[in-house]
């Protein structure tokens, strides 16, 4: 082989590049020469997180997306024709944006329910959907606790113990056996409810216009008769903020409602998902701007994107997730999959953060939510 | 450094191992000495993955499951009580599994829906569950074709043209105009069969033996109205298959629901999802056997899960999915997370695949469903 | 709520899009009226895929790039000046691409090793690069068997009984001090080779033009000792396949070589890793077209793309992991990363395919190297 | 349908548990009503995260254990034999753990070059071990800068401008010339070195003991020459911290390497990587006890927990990455893969978390290495 460097192998290796654009942001990351490097604040290190590329760029991005949509403010009520008085205003009368909130059924498992919690007792959110276990596990956690656990516990063994894990947290079978005692009764009267109206409308009893059971309408009752602060559902009820579930019948209260027709038989709750779609349909149609904070995959995340078509896209979008796009599912498909679709507009904000959301919601919540130091009083 | 070897680190390295136990199998892979690993069939390529290990022995398992519960048989009906005469029989009147299918809405706008279509046109499964997608793409696809993409076609451009992505595929809005053209005539059908009997019934009309609407009861419907060989709900109406799918309101069925309700107004369809979990589960308690075929994750897992509790667990479970236990996920748990919770025996024959389900199905149905190239002609 | 649809809702939902180019392909799955899909051939499998979407799409793609790539044929080598006269060459003279495959350890661990060395014993590929387990496991399998295991044995117990895990495989250590007997002796002989030239060359010992011992050498002198069919590395040998592992010391071999520092000092065995990339890289610049098969991620991927950069990018690539872009791992890069870096060219072939290795490499090559089922004689 | 409850059915759901263990650990997330939650420190958070389930637990596990590695304590040098005088000892002569920190390439590409620098500066770890990206481009950042960009960036563009891309960063090709007009004149000294040395020792120049050119040592030079407080290399050199990279030659290192050799010729640079595996092993042999962090999979995750089988396993284990363990890879096992090879200690305080190394390390550093508010002055 001779001496001679190959042309071939450096015009590719040492190719010049073009003049660097003016506009290109540095990478960089924390700076340990500030001492709030040390034990540092969320909103420190969220902010430091801004520059230092892959996920934690899009943590940062997730929290500038956030905090626009909760200062995002419009019009003043007084400035607005009557059939436009409609979607979310602030305390001073001006239009703001109607946050929507998925979460999948194990983050009410996991220890993020206090969060999740959080932002409903506050109103810092204006629906929610979630699947059938983000109902039932918040109100079984009223009645006993879940535990901690390991993700390699055998099946068999904690069967045989009756300990159901959830990943790496264990619940008590007999917290279900709990929730079974608290909830017929209320299963009871919702049907004596459902049998008077029809009673009172006949043939009518269908129509739009009746308060016939629906799952969001089952839920508020969830959450007004569980009446405990560490509750969701219960904040949820207080604050008027709907929760939409419309597979519900899919866990424990699925299990509860199917004995509860043999009980009851031949009457028989029902519940019906159409009023629903047409409630979360409409929030989407009557806000001023849309807001999605999707966590997880599945139901939860495509019922909110779809409920946003309705308003030709959301403005505002922040998905976490561990799914992935190239199985074609919607729970892994990136925001720009939502855009081809109008349920995203084109012009909106919107970022995708790749990991278990218990990773990280904690840290965004601290850093937007919950960030404010100076109104701890008031937000007792 | 001496010349000594450590003996710290040889002693580590260099650990004796037991015997190694009589039952132990080695691994190899295919013998290409065969001539039939040249362009092989399935059945000798999946038989040759046995003992390959990681997911290539998952996928040989899976097909071993599937055989072993689709060849299951117990009694004949002749030697059951009137009340076990329950269940999935054979032609020969034999008790057979009963076969639980859950497929994502993805599936349905693949190619896999084919290979969905051929199961229930040959009657090889017993009941499904899937998500809104899964039904009314089955749906639009008999109006109107989906098409090739790529996962990196930008969402604004498309959206532009009217051209939603699913994954890397492409559907023309106007598939969905169509769809709307289709579904209203039966929507207005369906609203005036649930008046008649409400006017017939009056108050007693929510009763458990009402035909109230339920999706599975609308499926069926629009499966005997679509009336096309390529549908999967054709065959599933043909074949009395039940499809469950408690969240049917989650996509265009539940766009043009809540555009019906207005046209309606003040009437409007209800669709009651008690009842479906009912039937589902009844279905489960009254299988001789039950096994679960789940490709995908979220809802459509959890349910038929859900249901095999009933019966205090399936006895087969085969999961195809790309889910990850790790965020502590319905989608991503491992069999084992079920036997916790005696949705699956513990002595039953189960394993979960780690892959995108188009990859795999094919090959899989080619290698039990499809394998048997004798009986082409009765199959037609 | 009023009777009237809301037009917002409706232009969103209904909006028209444009008409379908002619270029569209339709998404269709298996033809299951053609009995050639019962227990179908590799062949009809992946052509089947090729419409269906997600990675069932990707792994027909990959199936048409491994074609293209294998026929592509160049001038004949009569036709060419001396200097042009490199890259590989057909029986006939014609100019052939120069196919680099990586392999990462847990393959050679796994049944896919049969696959790999029929590639190799058939002169499939032109230069392999893999990490320390790939090569010792294959030299390791030739004196004890490799076992099947699960994923979820305990570690504790394994080590209590000198079982090593490696997924859901299982080798015992007994296999490791096998090996240790085996290459003892052959490092002696090539320390005292490396001796003797070193007192033939004295102060020129290091020079190009010398033999000194690198990975690829000793990889190569392994596949000679080894002498055993079933080896990949005996077959890269024979066919002057080289074999590229920079970091050979990190595994088995590395233990062997630190235990042998001490048995020799002062004398050591040298590995140079220069000369080696200096070798691999010659391969991609004397190349006439460039072809890359990545089974897996890490080292493997990035070192033969790094070759490739050398011809200003492969012609084409296939890519097969289970690596995620999101977390700017080179292991999850898209093909398209590649082309930023001038390592894949841009008018390239590509694809990556999302799964393990195992499930989809027996079929690819069913339908690829292996698909030819005329010429099984020959091939013995 | 009968009235009556279904007993098969209510015995499965309504299944008695055992008595919940005294030692379970509920689960409970962030109390809000700690004025602490709001824009909450980095411990604050972990410690609330202990709890929370899935990887938020095992986050806090993460944090545990780095505590608990970086405080043991054992004899004071004074008590030692001679012999027994190796390992890491604290500035009062106490013996501590030997910490091995291993991360990929792209890290250093991120913003987290500055959090893995401040370790090396203020001697946090004891040795490192990375790949040929994570050398250069920490050399590369202190001759011009990496730029934020995006995944979805087009490649044929990129290349065009000459700008690479590595996830959502971008690298103008420039910087690569620029690194070649830097490394050129050292690579000139280092051969002159080498064959200064050859000169000297003539054939005795392959002996253990003559300073022959490994990574390590090529690496320290480098560290040296770069000499900016910016750069790992530098302060890995100042507090004489190894770093490991037995596969250097692949990456633009190598491309110089590479382009070295013909301008040398017939003189070579030759890099021998059996003398670095000797002296990683015998660090590991020598730790009293042996710690370590693995950021990323692969070889570096590989390369540790192999040298820690040296000692017959590492007492304390942190892997933070995306792998999983379905595809048998070594970069998705978990701990409990390496405990059966002996890599781990069976009593070892090991943990895995899944996800991108940027969404977390930030956070775990400022709650572990950087927690201490009040030692900031002399941190400096």
């Amino acid at each position: 082989m001779s001496g001679n460097i190959p042309g071939l192998a450096t015009d590719a290796v040492l190719k010049e590049s073009i003049p660097v654009p003016d506009n290109f942001e540095e990478v960089k990351g924390i700076d340990y020469s500030n001492p709030e490097s040390r034990n540092s604040k969320a909103k420190f290190l969220v902010n430091s997180m801004k520059t230092m590329g892959f996920q934690a760029s899009s943590v940062s991005k997730a929290c500038d997306i956030i905090n626009e949509m909760r200062s995002w403010r419009g019009k003043n009520i007084s400035e607005l024709e009557d059939h436009e008085k409609k979607g979310e205003f602030d305390d001073e009368g001006f239009q703001k944006t109607t946050i929507f909130m998925g979460f999948t059924s194990n983050l009410i498992s996991s220890g993020l329910r206090d969060t999740l919690r959080y932002l409903v007792q506050h109103k810092m959110v204006s629906a929610i959907v979630s699947t059938a276990g983000g109902i039932e596990e918040d109100l079984i956690k009223c009645l006993a606790p879940t535990y901690m656990g390991e993700f390699s516990l055998p099946g068999k063994d904690l069967r045989d113990k009756g300990m159901n894990r959830i990943g790496n947290l264990i619940v008590p079978n007999d917290n279900y056996c709990k929730f079974e005692e608290w909830i017929v009764p209320i299963l009871d009267t919702m049907l004596e409810e459902q049998e008077q109206f029809a009673k009172e409308k006949g043939a009518d009893c269908l129509d739009n216009d009746v308060p016939f059971w629906t799952p969001s309408r089952m839920i508020d009752r969830f959450g007004k008769e569980i009446n405990d602060e560490s509750s969701v559902l219960y904040w949820a009820h207080k604050n008027k903020i709907p929760i939409f579930c419309p597979a519900i019948t899919d866990g424990s209260i699925g299990d509860m409602l199917f004995f509860h027709t043999f009980k009851a038989s031949p009457k028989q709750i029902r519940l019906d998902i159409v009023q629903d779609i047409r409630r979360i349909n409409s929030l989407s149609m009557e806000a001023s701007k849309a807001g999605m904070l999707i966590l997880g995959g599945g139901l939860i995340k495509h019922h909110i994107c779809n409920a946003c078509l309705m308003r030709n896209g959301a403005d505002y979008a922040v998905f976490i997730n561990t799914g992935q796009e190239f199985d074609g599912s919607d729970a892994g498909a990136r925001p720009d999959e939502a855009v081809s679709w109008g349920k995203i507009k084109a012009e909106a904000k919107s970022v995708k953060v790749y990991t278990d959301v218990t990773i990280v919601w904690p840290l965004i919540v601290a850093a937007t939510f919950a960030s404010d130091e100076s109104d701890f009083d008031e937000k007792k």
